[in-house]
């Protein structure tokens, strides 16, 4: 080939990398040549989706020849109902992912600035290089976001904030007072992007109402999704609430099919599933707690976590610990690439399934 | 609101207009009050999908709490199985749609052209308007591409060109000599899509081996969907054939997990299916034959089609026509947004389905 087509491809492309994905079970028991490998690696929930959803699921493959409906109407009369928002508030997306793109590529341009907390999510770097602007991740203190030092490197450039609540990969979570107080720091026109994709596992109490400060603050978007304590990953579906104006601009940006029809059925139903979803938030809650009090036996430190994870502190390489576990049948997540090289993040998975995975970190760390 | 975020956001985007999708069913007869209302307005497959697709997705749903596999793995092996390619020169999407945007994205900036055929399909605008980057339209020959004007106006500017083969919304067929010798006459430097969603319905005799073409043209990139013959438009996946050095780079710019799991394994299970794609083109022909005919007959000048549609001349204000069908329980697709605003495209259904169609036309026109 004559024309080297890296170089003509957009600066900021040129240099991403691609998202690790945590390997598939089907993936490592090939490669391993093992069965029952269990993966506590991607903070999926291991309740799997409840009757119904598989019903409307079944229901709706019927149909699977027809486009879904452009504008998501059922879903997001049903999303407006429970948030207390209206329908016009609401942009749907391909995951929470597509509407972090989404969101990022509709304000922020190649001469701006994308603030973010050191250990966050890394899709906020990632799409912040894509369109060639520059990252600037603030230092973390006690593994979370610094709101004041944040608010204090805020510059004329910084076009766009991500705050993750709870915070992935660490699990650390900001209080409704926290984050209220840096929204007031913040300038009207620098735009806050409030991750709450682990929403679901905080508890009533320490929940912040962040629907309702939208008024307040029309810079502000906040973003969920369905592919956690609603079980819906591998189908997915995120949304994210903002004024009418912002979703009116989401809308013109994001492809006109960008969820899929069984993924706007699917997540109707399990928004109006309450029990199934009270009962993965309890099944995370005693997960919790087992894996909590393994960490404190052996002596190992963690980061306390309000998400469905804890990331734990191996005190060696963590990648080299990943891949012994990986040989005992237990997928984690090593998180080197988020600045923690000794720490492992693992998802809250069954009772059995943290109990493998309990086991067989014992025997490779000799505990 | 003191700040107005229409101000903030990027320049192409501010001058975006949604895409138009065709209306649900439910939604029209909701609107008009009627029932059994048919929809040929979205260039879906009558058939539906085929009973080996819907048990894939029935026993897939289990798994659907787990995340995507990112990589596509084995769909990719068995596209590259199927088109003589490999794996690696493969990137899926969640509908072709996001495979031409991430193209678009790669290689577009707002100082370059796109050059797409007047009449040529509205993602191509759109996405190159979301860049900021400036659209030329090349004037149709006969409704379809002027491939010798194209070439002609080829500047410095041109970025990309998209090429559609068969073209939505005309039907419009380009031989294979007619793009191998466009191709020859494209700078290098230039990257060509050739967007060929309708492949499937295109007889072997007609067909072009654009794949092959890959090897000689490194600026080529073929896109082809399996929203149309194969049925699973609701499902959304597409994919894009290139060379390996460039779905490297549109591998960095997608989103991790783009295509959802009920898609990568529905359109696997599809793509083996042969007999339900020989039934879907089948069933397309004949009900091309029905309406040719009716056409014909009535003295309606259509254009010949080599889709799963036809768009015909109403000679009166399509938007009206459109209007006075949906009140006969018809769904088609106005395309005055086309520079067409005499026509209408309708979708070929099931026999019954254009047989009502046929009578809401005479009715409405009294033919």
């Amino acid at each position: 080939m004559s024309c080297d087509f890296n170089a003509l491809a957009n600066a900021g492309i040129r240099g991403l990398h691609p998202y690790q994905a945590g390997k598939p079970v089907s993936e490592v028991e090939r490669e391993l040549g093992i069965t029952e490998a269990v993966k506590l690696a991607s903070n999926e929930n291991p309740l799997g989706i409840s009757d119904k959803v598989k019903a409307a699921i079944a229901e709706e493959a019927l149909e699977i020849a027809r486009y879904p409906d452009s504008n998501g109407f059922y879903l997001k009369e049903a999303l407006a109902d429970k948030l207390n928002a209206k329908p016009a508030q609401i942009t749907l997306g391909n995951g929470s992912n597509d509407v972090l793109e989404l969101i990022a590529r509709t304000f922020v341009s190649a001469e701006d600035e994308v603030m973010f907390a050191e250990h966050a999510f890394v899709v906020y770097p990632l799409v912040t290089q894509a369109i060639g602007a520059t990252p600037v991740a603030v230092p973390a203190k006690n593994y979370g976001h610094d709101l004041d030092a944040m608010a204090a490197a805020i510059t004329d450039k910084t076009r766009m904030i991500f705050i993750a609540n709870p915070n992935n990969p660490t699990g650390t979570f900001l209080s409704a007072d926290a984050i209220y107080g840096f929204l007031n720091k913040v300038p009207e026109q620098v735009v806050v992007v409030l991750d709450e994709a682990y929403y679901e596992y905080v508890s009533d109490e320490e929940r912040a109402d962040s629907i309702a400060w939208l008024s307040e603050f029309p810079n502000l978007i906040v973003t969920r999704t369905f592919s956690k304590a609603y079980g819906l990953a591998g189908l997915r579906v995120g949304y994210s609430v903002s004024s009418e104006q912002m979703a009116g601009l989401f809308n013109r940006v994001r492809q006109p099919f960008n969820v899929n029809s069984l993924a706007l059925k699917a997540a109707e139903v399990a928004l109006a599933d309450d029990d199934f979803l009270a009962r993965s938030v309890s099944l995370n809650s005693e997960g919790m707690q087992q894996l909590a009090s393994f960490f404190e036996r052996s002596g190992l430190s963690f980061i306390p976590s309000w998400g469905n994870f804890i990331t734990f502190d191996t005190e060696r390489n963590g990648a080299e610990v990943y891949e012994l576990l990986l040989k005992e049948g237990v997928i984690v997540r090593p998180i080197g690439g988020y600045g923690l090289p000794s720490h492992l993040r693992v998802s809250i998975g069954t009772q059995s399934e943290n109990q493998k995975f309990i086991e067989a970190l014992t025997k490779v760390l000799s505990l």
